[in-house]
């Protein structure tokens, strides 16, 4: 994340357009061929710059991701922390790690860029998102039988993505200002069912 | 919903203009005090027209929401369905009875309805429409310790946004083409748990 602020500023005329140019390539391409396919030496040439400059702007491939999702923290923070949560405790601990972001400073920026996304982003960005970074590690752990893993993980993005809604977007009531540990004994047991339960599988 | 089209149009030059702000201050109405105590009467004055002419244009009150929020039908449709369906067959019942009108033609309306609400879209308003007439029958069936109504029929809103978003706008497979009966099988005891579920209220 050098050559946003500080010493370097004002070095190079085109700077804050380059690194936009950046970001509207990269945010176009991990769109279209998702986080794992996508390159950094691809999305240098589509905006026509060399790959090193990508690399000098905005570090590793995730941490361009970050940036072109204008999220506020890297998702491999509440990654760790779930990595932690044993098996039959994931249900009401994603529930505590995700809701405790949500809930900070930090989350209110997360909350407005999933709000962009779903009043007009890109769904596709969204998709590779969710798939291939924030859910990834928890779709290996959950996929059984062998298979089921994808289902089961966005069965559960679905109640925590409309659970987002509901207490930071709409600011329903009682969920809008339900404690954190009370929301997860609450949605907790249903995101468990999804992980790990006996799903009508056909 | 006369006076739209046919006959009636063209008498009267500000027509357009009239609905327009009739709508805009029913929005703005039901809003900031509700759906049930919004009356047609304090909608007229803050537009600065007659109550006949609001009834003239839009009908009932429920009428009149239905054309402010931009719904393609009335939410009595799916009521009227769910009132059929047993407690104990809530959860199946509505996954059924929505995610089936989601799907049909009409169904991409509301979708769009939703989507621009989340987007940027009165949160008051929404709040409204989901606890006082979409929701008001069920949380007076599962009212049960009495003064939990509020909280499962929320928590059942919850994973219904959440769906809703994952197969409707950010299309997210398995979830965006599983047919209607998977999706209840899936979906339907947990909202079910919600709904008559031993909830851990304190």
């Amino acid at each position: 994340m050098t050559g946003e602020n500080g010493t370097r500023s004002g070095r190079r005329p085109g700077q804050s357009g380059t690194r936009e140019a950046i970001l509207d390539a990269a945010r176009a391409r991990f769109a279209e061929v998702g986080f794992d396919k996508a390159s950094i030496r691809s999305i240098a040439g589509a905006a026509g710059v060399d790959p090193a400059l990508v690399h000098h702007y905005f570090g590793t491939k995730q941490e361009l991701l970050i940036a072109a999702l204008h999220l506020p923290l890297d998702p491999d923070i509440i990654r760790a922390r779930i990595a932690q949560v044993p098996d039959e405790a994931l249900g009401e601990g994603i529930v505590r790690a995700v809701v405790g972001v949500w809930d900070t400073p930090v989350g209110t920026q997360a909350v407005a860029a999933i709000r962009t996304l779903l009043g007009g982003g890109d769904a596709a960005l969204a998709r590779h998102f969710l798939l291939e970074v924030a859910l990834k590690d928890v779709r290996v752990r959950v996929d059984s039988p062998p298979g089921t893993g994808a289902t089961r993980v966005m069965l559960a993005a679905s109640q925590m993505v409309g659970l987002l809604v509901t207490r930071k977007i709409l600011l329903i009531e009682p969920i809008a200002s339900m404690p954190v540990d009370e929301l997860a004994a609450m949605v907790g047991p249903n995101l468990q069912r999804y992980f790990t339960g006996d799903l009508p599988f056909s």
